[in-house]
């Protein structure tokens, strides 16, 4: 669950931006040469600044060259200038680019691009830093005069705080009151599924109660779950404090990652809670993701993000808003719901569907620019023809954002590639050449 | 590393044979209906069989279905027909399909087709088997009868076979015998390398000095190297207790997997093994894995191996055993090693870029069927000219070969896919479609 | 040129649909067997009915069998029923289909398809099939009381009458009146140009001045001119009476043929003529068919209107009104003139780009149904970014017609062919493989 | 038919050198500029040396360019010298390229590359063009004594010589003696086809007759088939003197061109010819251009052809001698013949087939290279799997000749694109994504 907010520039923008300061990731070629690697590492070293990642790699674009990246922590922008200097001592290196959100025009002939996750591990970054409601309630929520409530909360937190790509995800052991409180929300919402939820997710549901523990009884646990999504589409989940800034939310999904609470709502109002909780994700955002076209549409969303401008971050925010969260869908005659918004709260998924609110075609140029309220129930909501359908047009939209260049998530690598090199562009078309003859073979036998 | 053997038809194929017996794969495919997962459940269940998985999943063949996964345990054709019986008794079933070495014709009309698997953790189940020198040493080899060598080394390979797929892997804390081992073999070789390694091997090399502890001192750990090697190409390693069947062996590839051993040599004779240990593995196989057109060329052998029957497996295995065993390339005028069996034997690497042994050029229609010793040195190697080369002509080799159908892997499932329906070949189609677009978007930009 | 109305429905379609109601083509397929092709030829010949055309060919859907092409002259309902008859008494006979506007069920089990051209010497059928002012002037036009001006346009238009696939383009030796009032209109708009015209247009005017004989002084030669467009694009121009049906207009756009007229307006009034003649073609229309990006828009809308129904022929020839006759475009900050029926009019071509009409951004879905006035300036234009962009917007709307079929143009063969057969699409999936190694190995060597 | 030597070096090669020599054709582009075109023209004229061509087109690397296209007629090293310095004047002209078999290394840092065509009508440059037996037979001809035959003779081949593109093709009408000839071969093969023909000849046979006018009793007309194989696959037929050079004739492949005789052996003596004939263009070459496999093989050949070194000129040679003209291929467990050199003469027809010939399998390494008698039965034949595969095998191999750049036929154009920017690349880019997009949509409908 991302943070969002109806009002841009408002309260917690600013800490968010501050904490996109701290990141700084460098990037260099070295031409591969007796002893280059070493001389690298000493430059690196000698510079006396905290790095957080030293990696060396094959490179990707040219054939005999390395890849150094180096990630700068706590970076401003002298300590950074510092390095860059130090490492273009060494002859043999070339091409020295930074992503960072510092200021550093010198570095890079290219356009300043705010920093961002290259490989599933730079997600670890996001860890500790959550917009609010992290570890401490606001005081709003329900719980938080519950010092019980409170103390269990703050300790499944931690479990995520601690997490790492790579582990195994969380187990939480729920308490018999947590089940009941997941048992009143489940019960009330399984009954409504039938009438308002799009074909796609009536269709998965019946498939996580039978292989990932769903039913009435019990909180399904996330590791269950996130094996199933991968099997399906390559999607897996998360642990996470409380809300992401918005372009670490949306970057994640680059990776087919999404990050999902472990926690749920104060047992006192099992049908409100002021920020995301299990049932929200479980029950809201969990089922699609095992939807080929939905999972694509998500990625999608999560690759435009990757590197954009605040402004576009913020249109591809709106976006997610009104697909993922409070998303409509056409079936035949009908309407239906597939928004995790709408999903996880019986009062606005009835509301949804009245004559009540406005309702107009998804068109992310429009969509991408609409206001909308964060705590009451939406005046208007956006209707998709199918989630191919809105892939398409995310797509188009997508080739109006100004971002200077194209990204390609590899799934082998877990990583992100930057179309940027003519070795990179001839790499992927001999990939798309295998994969059609493959198709052509395909053909052939069928 | 694989069993390979010379005179195909010698004693364990046999117990191979019999191993691969044990498996049985039924699919089958439920229409979308209420109810639809629970009738299937009940009705294998009610077959009272014993059944080591049962899944099931959002049909990737049609939109509104279902598929359901089950492996059958200790099959016989008897066994299995049962549960086929009792899954075609529910009216909504269609297209009951086993993947079996047993002989069950009337399950399918297709083509009967050897056990394969379909995704990364089906490969749990080689865990347990191995052809031999598995848990027990063979007489001959130098550490048979040094009582702590033995049990040394079940200690390692009981690691082995209790790992799981998603679980990190062993680290094991080498002995100081066993590091000064490794530092012998190590340093020997490492002169060598420069000499008689190709270009892409010794690119890698200082890499994996830099990155994953490799250098005299200490036997690096498999988890910091199938990290990296992931980063890379997308290559993980796998910890095994000792020789899978060829089948086995190379069906692992097809998902970018290495089977790796993890003990080492007796002490007693650093330059001799009768068995793939540690050093062979991580010297001779690991550097090209983070090449990406060798890892490209052995992920093909890998594919071409599923399902195939026993007269290709033994090409397939013939062809692996030139290449990535014993494989040599050309760079410029020179000739240079690529094979680990070459790469982690200083004997052999002398002698085979020496004028005695005769030199072909690679022709998989010719190099699948010749005959090779495995206990002394080559009489003759296949000369590659690139491994860019080596996979296209592989790729034309496989055409030839009779398997009913084309599989694709999908790195983000995990999972081995067979394009047996319009839709899955029209997924596909788009799927192209899709980063078609995204290669001519970049070029643009370029 | 094409007949377009205001007010569908009114005068002229109906002698529209009569006209098509004469053509109907049968396809049938045969297998490949001793006298197949006689027996086929003996019961088409049998059937007594006047064919124009009867074809055989090798099969493009199955590789064992002959395609027959069966054009059946003035048909009535119950005789192409009868000639059907015939054909499927043959034993060998499959898959007999027509494409015809007449109303035969029973012919096939496919939605009724209007007839279309299949090939380029199908379009000879266009010839002598004017909606009006084809051989006989209406009697606003100026040169109606002019019997000099008459005769000479009829001798003019006799010339395209006769004219046949594959022969010489007419060659007019244009009288020193008719060059005089080229001459007036040339000088005038010429000079605008530069200030009002797109750039690609005033990027190809200077290449037909010296390439194809453009100038004051004499009404170029559409034999010159149609050579040089086949260099540039492969448009190619066909002589033509007067106007044509929308459907018969678009659907040769399909070949990327264009149909110009010859003759030219009466010279008393050379800033007017009610029908379209060579000052609007060769000043208007062609420059643009030199554009690779405007020939694939245009071919586009051409390939959509074959066999489309009568609703979605009318929203194609709104949006050729709306692009190709008076289309505006977006240049940086500033607006420029596509559409001929502005380059070819000083008058309004000047009014266009003032602020007096409206201007939306061309959207096919929007623009397709927009009305507009024919004997008036538009009172609104619609606005292209760019012909690239309104050519992906354009095939994004053709995806929403109801159309049961994608075509494809066979530049080679100069035919269409309807991609409706596994083999056809296998056949297309080859081609579009062998393109993509060309383009890796092109980009390997870049 | 073109001239093949087994020797290569022998008398007419040396001729053929020399003809080349008069060829240069300088490419150049200038940038979009007021007055741009007209500056070049003069700066061309200027030079005042023959130029059989200049044309100027919208540039297809750059958008904003022009390209201009220059023939020096009777071209030597200095006048072509004269006229790049005349264009290197104009201040706006970039990139001078010569496509020239003069040495005219600093016109261009590009390897010397011989002329090729680049359009359709060059091919009017070999009409005047032939080695040998062009108007004068030499004296071992049947009818190098019957100054009737002669003078025939001598009239058909006129019309060949002023044949230019575009033309209908001459019509010829046969004597009756001439088609007496013609009945006696066609009866005589038209038996033994049945027995020795590939099934794709035999496929198309029927056609040719119900279609073309094939028979006994006449000899058709190259108009007519010419237009049947262009429906087929795009072939289409040339008149031509005599034997073009192996670079010319192979060229024109490219084009989808096939030269064609018209004339006819002497009639004392059907069952031979020192020269290709009607007989042996219209029943061995014509059948197969229809079959699409086999025109995808025949281009592919001329397609490699274009601008190829002399060495892989007689590679090709030697494939298309082995391929074309005595190819055999497989057909389940029998063997038949395709090649036109067989199929026009019963004597190797029959023989071929027998034991008593070597027969190897296609493979174009060891076919381009082998040796071969012209005035015998061959000794050895080469056999291929299909068409299909010889396709695969040769394009294989095509890409291990050295040419610096790939080509690209596009048959809207007729014209050779030289894939040598990036925004040609592009441009095919962005093509493929329109088929493939095109594939998608066709196989969701089917």
């Amino acid at each position: 669950m991302m943070k969002v907010e109806a009002q841009p520039g408002a309260g917690t923008h600013h800490d968010a931006h501050e904490a996109r300061e701290q990141r700084t990731t460098l990037f260099f070629s070295v031409q591969d040469q007796v002893g280059a690697l070493d001389e690298c590492l000493r430059a690196l070293k000698a510079s006396d600044i905290s790095m957080t990642r030293i990696e060396s790699r094959p490179s990707k674009s040219a054939e005999r060259s390395y890849d150094f990246f180096v990630d700068i922590d706590a970076g401003t922008k002298e300590l950074v200038q510092k390095v860059v200097e130090a490492i273009k001592q060494v002859g043999i290196v070339r091409d020295v680019r930074a992503i960072s959100s510092l200021d550093i025009p010198q570095v890079t002939s290219q356009q300043q691009v705010p920093w961002f996750p290259r490989k599933m591990s730079d997600l670890d970054t996001f860890a500790e830093k959550v917009m609010e409601m992290g570890e401490e309630l606001s005081s709003d929520h329900p719980g938080a005069k519950d010092p019980v409530y409170r103390r269990r909360r703050l300790e499944i937190v931690q479990m995520a705080k601690m997490y790492r790509t790579g582990q195994p995800l969380p187990h939480i052991e729920y308490t018999e009151q947590e089940n009941a409180t997941w048992r009143e929300v489940y019960t009330r919402l399984h009954d409504m599924y039938p009438r308002y939820a799009c074909r796609e997710f009536l269709h998965v549901f019946p498939l996580l109660e039978q292989n990932c523990g769903y039913g009435p009884d019990k909180i399904p646990q996330i590791e269950d779950i996130s094996r199933f999504l991968k099997d399906c589409t390559g999607f897996t989940l998360r642990p996470v404090m409380g809300l992401l800034t918005p372009r670490d939310f949306l970057n994640s999904l680059a990776f087919r990652v999404f990050h999902s609470t472990q926690y749920i709502r104060h047992h006192s109002d099992p049908y409100y809670t002021p920020e995301p909780d299990c049932c929200h994700e479980l029950l809201g955002h969990v089922p699609l993701f095992a939807d080929p076209h939905f999972a694509e549409l998500s990625q999608e969303i999560g690759l435009a993000s990757l590197g954009a401008s605040d402004e576009d971050i913020e249109k591809l925010a709106t976006i997610f808003w009104f697909t993922a969260e409070f998303g409509l869908c056409r079936e035949g005659a009908d309407v239906r719901a597939y928004g995790a918004g709408l999903l996880s709260s019986f009062g606005e998924l009835e509301y949804a569907l009245t004559e009540a609110p406005e309702k107009h075609p998804f068109d992310p140029t429009k969509t991408a620019i609409q206001k909308y309220p964060i705590t009451q129930y939406q005046p208007m909501y956006f209707v998709a023809d199918s989630f191919r359908d809105a892939t398409v047009k995310l797509r188009e939209f997508n080739k109006t954002m100004r971002r200077p260049f194209q990204v390609r998530y590899s799934p082998y690598t877990q990583s992100v590639e930057v179309l940027d090199s003519k070795d990179k562009v001839h790499h992927l078309a001999r990939s798309i050449s295998n994969e059609m003859q493959l198709l052509a073979n395909a053909l052939d036998q069928l």
